[in-house]
């Protein structure tokens, strides 16, 4: 079947599946989750068949182990689609009821968005995630996965087709698009794919919003910063910093720049080096850093650079402003936080940096559907449009104005026979 | 000065007013709506150079009419200002608060989106009421008006530029592009420009859709349907369906294609053309609408026209579902309706239907940003992400996280030390 033939069923679909009770939305959620299983020996058993191709032509253990499906992880899928279940239905919510006259009421309702497309290199879980997402928020979804995890993706897919279309109305509204189908023809349908969501490495969202009109959600860097202010407690500081660079370093959220106040950075670095020391963090500094404590000297591409590692950039700034000049221009605009004891200054740094979340005296990692209680994740967006920061389902929403009225006309009020009320209901 | 060069003082000047305070902005617009009032005179003459252009180049009459500023279009740009002062201010507002744990905090709030670009053609005012509303929700605004128009945008950009500009962290927020630079440089600044606002025709809008990365805010084209029912009312149909065609044809929520229940076809169709004839309204119909009156044989390409005049296409159908789906086929999702007096048939019609704006039993005309009572009119989107419908002055913000906490970090919650409250406070 060709893509402009699936995505115009997957559309059909879409109609079919935006109004349906969160009931039957969660029946086949439900029936998802034992699918899967009940054939986890089947899809470890296909799971295999990739990870020896992958072992054959020599991936890297990372891939091969975020491709790796074992009982535990088929657990977490299934506990995955359980907890989407118990999500609040996103769809169908009133945001806004206002009285324009008599017998005349606008609405404001939310609605699913359509077609989703979804692109994802190597975690088969991604693909179950995604389209539970998406059944939970009545979209349609096109799944476009990685070569390397063919065979996984097929058996998950398969599974879940079968399941959700128990339910004759969930025909066609998850789609798979087999992999010699090159991704560029997916990034062509913009008019019948309302919104695109990459999951994978910064190349692909890079490529992804690059080579689109479809609107993506996603970022592709995330260059986030931690600025030591002048008035910062030194221990939290150091604690912060510690956590937000080392906790976990190959994750969008970690610190990837690091900026002190000049007349804090003589006390800070020294101790800040002694305790990064001990995790093998490679430093690069400017030159006033070097003169400080021994690390390399920063390039300029360093400030742009999500390192995804151990690896941290540090600069000496003079002022509040200086540092947030810099993280406006170098950022990702992700993730930025500052440490201080000040108030004021934490006002002005939160106001002025334009981040999708900023940060007082805590960590970057803290940036997470999860830890903002969202529910479940959809992705963390950079866009200034649709969604911000870590998004959960209502990220998968839109909505739709219902007007009733009782044969209302426009002459009426533009001929003075009425006005409007407009007054505000809900 | 260069595009490039403009957009990037633009975008300084937006983080510049990002947090700025209500009354700042307002004071701003006042400044705008004294220096329109008190310069009237200047303004006329100026205007009066392009009206003089148009004239000998031999412009419609349609365009020298939008064109033209008199002392009433004054009067009304300053009216039209300070009804923008008197809309609640769209940033800072608290849409979320979590608590994530002990003195941690999250919250979600309303920013500006950033730097907006507006393409207009021949109305000045829309440079007056398109800058009041990105200065109110402190965003900057890259303007690119008409050539015909040149004398008068520039005169009202200078007195914009100047009033706000007293207050100097206003600076380079208000942009005006030269004429003489192409719209298609604008459109490939999508590192810098965050939403597209085309004000103008459809086939300037489609132009701007077709030819940019960035968001546009907008619509292309307003096909929208009106469905007489088996259960109408045929007296509402009658005035509704006239409403929707007649009370002013020019423009985008106008009727131009009217769907039919079969079984009430005979009986509605003869009296409608009553009606419509003393407008001479110009009918094309299918097959069977020609058997009950006399109209012209539509074609597949009336079905997807907005003839923005005295023209309608109408069709027969058996069923409510085949309105639906001619109207997801053939529509352009603006707005559209359905005269009944079932309940579940007008439930079905406004889930079913794909469209920003719904209505059961009134006209399409209702669908405006005045009507619905959301003050100011950006303009109507037909799109599916950030906003839909008529939008407000809350379409040209986004929100932003601010997480507040006292030295929290990451590594106490994965190693179970700590665990999320994720109480919602608001």
């Amino acid at each position: 079947m060709d893509l402009k033939r699936q995505t115009e069923l997957a559309k059909k679909g879409a109609f079919r599946i935006a109004s349906i009770t969160s009931d039957a939305k969660n029946r086949a959620l439900v029936r998802i989750a034992s699918a899967l299983s009940e054939n986890r020996v089947e899809i470890i058993a296909e799971n295999k068949k990739d990870l020896e191709v992958a072992e054959k032509v020599g991936l890297s253990g990372a891939i091969v182990k975020r491709l790796k499906v074992d009982d535990r992880k088929i657990d977490e899928m299934v506990e995955g689609v359980k907890s989407v279940i118990g999500l609040d239905d996103p769809v169908g919510r009133t945001l806004m009821i206002t009285e324009l006259d008599d017998s005349l009421e606008l609405q404001k309702i939310t609605t699913p968005i359509g077609v989703i497309g979804v692109i994802f290199e190597s975690r088969p879980d991604a693909l179950v995630q995604i389209s539970t997402l998406c059944i939970k928020s009545g979209n349609a979804v096109i799944l476009k996965g990685g070569s390397e995890a063919i065979n996984s993706n097929k058996i998950l897919f398969d599974l879940i087709k079968t399941a959700v279309e128990t339910d004759d109305r969930f025909k066609d509204t998850v789609q798979l698009v087999e992999t010699r189908q090159d991704v560029t023809d997916l990034l062509k349908l913009d008019e019948s794919i309302d919104l695109m969501i990459p999951r994978g490495s910064n190349a692909l969202v890079r490529y992804i919003k690059g080579n689109t009109k479809i609107p993506v959600l996603g970022h592709a860097d995330g260059v986030c910063h931690l600025y030591i202010d002048r008035d910062a407690d030194i221990d939290m500081a150091l604690s912060v910093s510690f956590d937000s660079k080392c906790q976990y370093a190959a994750v969008c959220n970690a610190m990837e720049t690091l900026l002190v106040h000049r007349s804090i950075a003589g006390e800070f670095l020294p101790k800040m080096k002694g305790l990064f020391d001990e995790e093998n963090v490679e430093l690069s500094g400017d030159s006033e850093v070097c003169e400080i404590i021994k690390a390399g000297e920063a390039t300029e591409d360093d400030w742009t650079t999500e390192y995804n590692d151990m690896t941290l950039s540090i600069k000496v700034v003079g002022s509040l402003e200086e540092a947030i000049n810099h993280i406006n221009r170098y950022g990702s605009h992700h993730t930025d936080a500052i440490v201080t004891r000040n108030e004021t200054a934490s006002k002005i740094f939160m106001d002025g940096v334009d981040s999708s979340s900023v940060m007082w005296n805590c960590s970057t990692r803290f940036a997470d559907g999860y830890r903002y209680g969202l529910g479940s994740e959809v992705g963390i967006s950079t866009s200034k449009i649709h969604s911000r920061g870590p998004v959960g389902l209502e990220g998968l929403v839109i909505y739709k104005y219902k007007v009733i009225g009782a044969g209302h006309i426009v002459a009426d009020y533009s001929e003075g026979r009425s006005t409007f009320t407009h007054k505000r209901v809900k």
